[in-house]
């Protein structure tokens, strides 16, 4: 049975370049996470740093967790939020920046053994490019490698779990693929880095999921983690889960499945106009309708239906099995 | 109740570029014709010009169709197989050939009138350009126009669907999204000149389709047919409907009752390397077990939906509505 | 010669969705306004609603305008950037909010007369939806085109500019495409309404710009306005003229001449990381580089290449007509 | 200096799905060989297996190439043009296939040794699946891998470049990005395992081609081979190269150089309705107008616009470096 996650912020105020004070009014720590705690099947959450969580008050935020029986799955280091990262943390040119980056992402380490949380999830979305002969690749790209290396090479109990973006903040991440962040991953030689799919982020990629999966699995058990949301493919909209797609979140469950994923799937999206509870609960419900129906006997069924490959059968079947 | 048709060639073989003699065998067109009035529910088939049917076997093909119940919804005139219609038919920088197009596309208006056919397709697919300052933008949109106009003014018997597609053949077509091509259509000033909306073609345009349904409903009732089938959105794959995305179509059908919409359902796809009759038949049902849904509470409900329009609830409702 | 101007926001600071405090320090208006009049060939600015100016401080920017010998090109209502706009302005579900957004773009028309301003550029960009079955499509749509029509007849001495673009803040918005904006304006029946042509919104709409250009002019002269950026298709990113395309750029100046487009050329750019004056600057030059070779004889050659259509020929000249 | 060349059936004609003769005549072999012979600067041809090439007449088609003093740069053996290849070729589901597939990629290097050509060029375009739940992701992959490292560690005197491609002709391709590709040929252990860029398939992958080419050569000297031609991004177009991007070019050209590519510059072209030698010489002089520029002191201009990352500053330089 899948563990279910949110991450906090999804049930506070989110903006974008045009509302800048955001869409929605920002509610108090002990406020989302109670919302947290309510939406059945959640029993887990993951903090982003400054926004959720900072080394002053971990230990209250953990105290408000245990109170609403929610265990802290990740912790998401603010590489991104911060003006002194606006060309780059871990990646950026400027030595000293990223010196800053590292000793952060050090502190990240701290604040998730205070929470006793396992995974440090990292997304450095401003390590990339804008413009043409904006970027020395090969050095920045390395100092990326070599700065995730240096940070988890001395937190072996943390696993590392890098997470992929096409795009956005910048025109270019520098990991921005399963399989490129895979291949830095290995480049760092060690067993606790690995990889997040955001499933959003994926579908911009052009990737089909349960594909990346299989690819992150196979070459060395290298998917660490989940985020869920959906989109319309050309950009990370951060929707409700399964408001666009279907079929392919079950070809995803059915994938996770196979190839013994047992980390969290966790909800990651920008509910900008939703109410933020309502969106999580029915991303977490509308996962959990395909779960439900995966027993033994269905996953047999599907994996005839890879074997031969008959897309009308597999057609047929998905609306045999799902709808009414 | 929705009337449902299918275009006769997706039951043949279909090429591409790489493979060139096709995935499959060819069938004879008794064969065609006979799998097309096998699927349950399908009263109607299109015809391809040259592929399907010529001035010289029209009799013979409407009595085949009559044989099996099948009714001729639309001849779609072959502006696009043809050596000659390389460089554009009705829009050609080539005088002669524009003539030549003119000239084929009466023919057609007079094979439509010995199958009994009210519906002319028009795609002409070629019509359009690849690569920058290679179009006299103004003036090739203007013949296509005139051309259309021409023949359309004399056939007022017959409605004339214009079908717009973004790309393939041409990096770009004249007639490339649902509005542009209104505009063409009224810019005729003829009743009998409308729109067709092939569902795959909008998703390549970025169009959300019931919104195209609706531009053009309330423009002018210029909603003449319907092709369906589905993609991953940057292409026109062909696809069984329902084998990529689900909630659009149900918004797709609640718009076309809510603007009236009273003409075919019409399959169109490419199934490659897919049992043809199958891949159409899997079509039919989904949107079948779709419309078998709208009754009038139903539509009744997503009325208040859109009204309201908590998006939460939409997609709440979507998933208790349809789902097991 | 063609008018170059910019608009005033593109030297300040701008935002994202997770830097919300911004790349760069805010400037004081003096500043903005006198770094837009030190940008070679540029006469004119364009102005945002609560961002640049309002209706108390009119007089004050007016005057800071003059002393820096710009112009006031256009008036930008803000019907974006406030949070009671949240979920839509002209054409929101709330009466009472689109009663507002009316009023505010009276107000706006006459901070345009204070500034002897010609064109109230609108772009109603928190109007659309973000998910299937959110929007009355047909009721919504109607709201925006009568309240468009509404401000626009009882203001004919101003143009309205309608802006579009497919999505952002709105996964999907109402004025998506130039064609779909044009209908809309054309359904107001007013001279002073037409259409605002933004080449990145163009390209993410998968527009070849020059075409729309051609669309705009021949439907009824209906290009307004040009905002000029440059993007890497799949989104809005605002990036310096010329940075991702080259010879597009060199087809749309060619078929503003041809169809006698008057207006401005305007920047309109979010350098989020780079120097604002800089990026404005060199996108003029990159422009003017190109209009300045377009003279009388250039302006031939360019014709005869649309005429025969032979893409090699076009490639060929392209380059030795701007290549070293 | 780079070496440019051409893939032989590019001068030839090119079909797509809706015109299937094609839109040209077909030229005889001695012609098309003699033609490719006649554009400057090439001095190697890419022949495609079945269409240009067969193990029967490898000899007369070297005496035609030593005739006109061309050298076989690569084979391309047909894994795409048969109908028993259109469900897979080497990750074919039948094993029968797979094995021919195989013994028909022995037979591609048994061409190359007869012709002196040093690199097999694998693009297995039927490898990949269309639908949700068609493939056994696991195994299929498995399967591409295995066969290609089965042939290539028999053929130490072949180098096997992995041409990657994310859709066409399935929706899905197993190698669809730089770096899935990469991981694989680094799964077969074997050096003489790399991968082909082709420009327009990584631009429609959304990648940056200069990173493309980082990445393969930092993670292990693994770009073995190059594919020029242009896009829109969202289809493989298969332009003249520089009729729609520009920089990106001159990016990819310094790269390639900072990384120590020495291999070919190769065009690959669809030229549909253009002249196909005028379509690739074209191609050729934009990039040699480029190659022309970069002498020692360019590349260290753009060493230093790279290191520094002033965007603004790069777009100025390539103004000033490039254009007229």
């Amino acid at each position: 049975m899948n563990k279910y996650s949110i991450i906090l912020g999804n049930l506070g105020n989110t903006c974008d370049r045009f509302l800048s004070s955001g869409y929605k009014e920002q509610l108090p720590k002990e406020e989302l996470i109670k919302q947290a705690g309510e939406i059945e099947g959640v029993t887990g959450v993951e903090l982003v740093g400054t926004w959720d969580v900072t080394i002053d008050n971990a230990e209250e935020v953990g105290e408000l967790l245990d109170k609403n029986n929610l265990e802290c799955v990740s912790i998401i280091p603010d590489h991104f939020s911060q003006k002194r990262w606006g060309r780059g943390s871990l990646a950026a040119k400027d030595a000293a920046i990223r010196e800053q980056a590292v000793d952060y992402t050090f502190e990240c380490v701290e604040i998730a053994r205070k929470l006793n949380c396992k995974i440090l999830n990292i997304w450095p979305g401003q390590d990339g490019y804008d413009y043409i002969l904006q970027s020395n690749l090969r050095q920045e790209r390395n100092w990326l490698m070599e700065n995730i290396k240096k940070v988890a090479k001395q937190s072996p109990d943390i696993n590392f779990a890098l997470e992929y973006k096409p795009k956005e903040p910048r025109n270019f991440s520098f990991m921005a693929r399963a399989s490129d962040t895979l291949l830095l991953a290995k480049e760092t030689g060690l067993d606790n880095v690995g990889v997040c799919i955001d499933t959003g982020h994926a579908l911009v990629a052009g990737e089909n999921i349960a594909e990346s999966i299989v690819i992150l699995q196979e070459y060395g058990k290298k998917l660490f983690h989940m985020h869920f949301n959906d989109n319309y493919n050309s950009w990370d909209d951060d929707m409700i889960v399964g408001s666009v797609h279907f079929s392919l979140y079950v070809e995803t469950l059915f994938w996770l499945h196979e190839t013994n994923y047992s980390g969290w799937l966790s909800m990651d999206q920008y509910p900008y106009r939703e109410d933020g509870q309502g969106a999580l609960r029915e991303s977490v419900r509308f996962l959990q309708m395909i779960e439900n129906k995966l027993n033994d006997e269905v996953i047999q069924e599907i994996r005839e239906l890879v074997n031969t490959g008959n897309a009308v059968n597999s057609q047929k079947w998905l609306r045999e099995t799902f709808f009414k």
